[in-house]
């Protein structure tokens, strides 16, 4: 256990999580159609090893369904608009529970059709954008899941932050192994980094932001904005993610989206995802062995550093949930803390998560 | 004209410039239905500024077709998998050809489905991939465009060539003006500008390439591969560009995907176009106009040094546009010395083109 924690961190088993996330739910109410997504995707991320979007939001998202900005009832309604594009209107659903739905009803169209695309409004922050595309390649199809966030990135030339790190997820099934996917940010790195570094006092590494003019800056704490990568490339990757997910789906664009910390209503954030249907271009079992070809093509290849291997998108959250399926998945003190007060405004009995919440 | 031009450039007007594409492969028997595509992407390619991609392509386009590479008496066979997916056999001809072919049957099963996505195999290079989100776009569609290339970009952490710079195109109509248009290469730089500064013995930014060891370089004798925009990032979206260019299509990936220039048979690329039907999501006048307001908000937004703009993907080149219609396209004295050549061996007299082959 040392390998994967040489720090405080407690190591909780997957089952524990899941069955502690459940009785959270329960606790507020809140349907088991809807939370279950929740519980899947929190969990599932946690394995992976993405701990900023996994267990340290679930106080936020209790949070957020007590005060009624996520609708614990929702009522969610799809508009078949043409035989491949759907409408969701999420009514304030988690968004784990709307983009789970949606994806669900891409597939099926894509089953049929060929391709299959929801635009969903009325949503809320949706965790891991990997988790859609990682539902359909599961299901042997190729799947891209887009989501819009609240503004923290600076155009380029600009010293306002005014579109979000809008991620770009894709995945497709590949022989032998968990599939490939490509789940990434549009900006080089995320906020959080920049308050970790602010928190140690340590240098940003250039291109990472820029200052309340808009001048590229090292130092955490003159950090106003993130940059996007490549300059206009993914500036123009980030606007088309809010193009898909606010301008598909009448939300609020760039500046007008709210945040996920934000006060006050609904977070009226929208998504886009899209199933492809792989069988209708080539064989999918040929389709797997070649992606898998190509991903040892690219493993085997000559190293810069000897030391370091060649990955391809997924090999890092692989491995990690290979670790955390055997081993636990690690919460450290300040994420446990709050669990333990979750737990007690809930009424919910520590010593029934002794891994998780005894002394 | 001293604005666009202050050097030895010719500035040709866009009529003189289709004329004259027109009579070259006419010369060499080419079908119209084959080279009018061909026509078109070029000049418009030159008009929109992305000169690597246009009139200096063009005697190279010639000799592929004189030498069998490029087939000129193409059948092309498009055979319908589902509704809104098929497969393009594209028999060899010009990439241009077979991808506004693709672009085309695709916007027709969004208009009925929703969305439509042509994989196109036994192709070869279809020019500014920008062309076919464009075609899209000019028509009220959401358009996609792929290809993937011969590799010149390491992977993450590796030291040789094992991937395109496989493109990127995405655009979307813009209410008042030409649409949204991203074309974006998924590495930092073409090779083409390692060329150029080696050249000029200029020294290259760094994250543009790698040595032979797979170590960064500055010094653009010593590069020898480019590297992917924001590492992983870009990496990844590489490898989705060949997924979806050569997984789907049957055609070779990365290492084995054969140069523009290397010599031997047919050149044996894919591409993957798609469209998606705004008018199924939200009234196209209304995307149009958001979009605008969008792209308007950015523009006016802060900027980090006063007198550079800020821009959305397409400006710099609905602007070169727009000067180019008026004024002309420049073509600089080695591509005028080699288009003269062309009209030589191909007997086309030259007094019928002076602004373009007078001296």
């Amino acid at each position: 256990m040392a390998v994967i924690s040489t720090n405080q961190d407690k190591l909780v088993s997957h089952q524990v999580l899941t069955k502690f996330m459940r009785e959270v739910f329960g606790r507020i109410k809140c349907a088991p159609e809807v939370s279950e997504p929740v519980v899947q995707g929190v969990v599932d991320t946690a394995l992976r090893g993405v701990d900023t979007h996994a267990i340290r939001l679930l106080p936020r998202y209790i949070k957020e369904g007590q005060s009624g900005r996520v609708n614990l009832s929702p009522q969610m309604r799809i508009t078949q608009t043409l035989p491949t594009t759907a409408l969701l209107d999420a009514d304030h659903t988690y968004g784990m529970h709307a983009a789970s739905f949606g994806m669900d009803h891409a597939i099926r169209m894509a089953e049929q059709y060929g391709m299959g695309s929801v635009a969903i409004y009325n949503s809320s922050h949706f965790g891991a954008a990997g988790i859609y595309a990682l539902a359909a390649a599961n299901r042997g199809f190729m799947g891209f899941s887009f989501t819009h966030g609240h503004p923290i990135v600076a155009p380029s030339g600009g010293s306002k932050a005014l579109i979000g790190t809008n991620p770009i997820a894709f995945a497709v099934p590949m022989e032998g192994e968990d599939p490939f996917c490509l789940d990434m940010a549009t900006s080089g790195v995320p906020w959080n980094k920049v308050l970790q570094y602010r928190a140690e006092n340590a240098p940003l590494k250039p291109g990472w932001a820029v200052d309340r003019e808009g001048k590229p800056t090292t130092d955490p704490h003159l950090a106003c904005a993130l940059l996007p990568i490549g300059d206009y490339k993914g500036y123009g990757l980030a606007m088309m993610v809010d193009i898909l997910s606010a301008l598909l789906t009448g939300m609020a664009f760039g500046p007008g989206v709210s945040g996920l910390y934000s006060p006050g209503e609904h977070q009226n954030i929208g998504h886009f995802v899209m199933a492809i249907n792989i069988s209708a271009f080539t064989p999918p079992a040929e389709f797997a062995s070649r992606m898998k070809e190509m991903a040892e093509g690219l493993r085997s290849s000559p190293r810069a550093n000897n030391d370091v291997p060649i990955l391809v998108a997924n090999d890092p959250q692989k491995a990690t949930r290979a670790e955390r399926l055997r081993e636990g998945i690690p919460i450290p003190p300040p994420v446990v803390d709050d669990l333990k007060n979750l737990a007690m405004e809930l009424g919910i009995d520590s010593n029934d998560y002794p891994s998780l919440l005894g002394t």
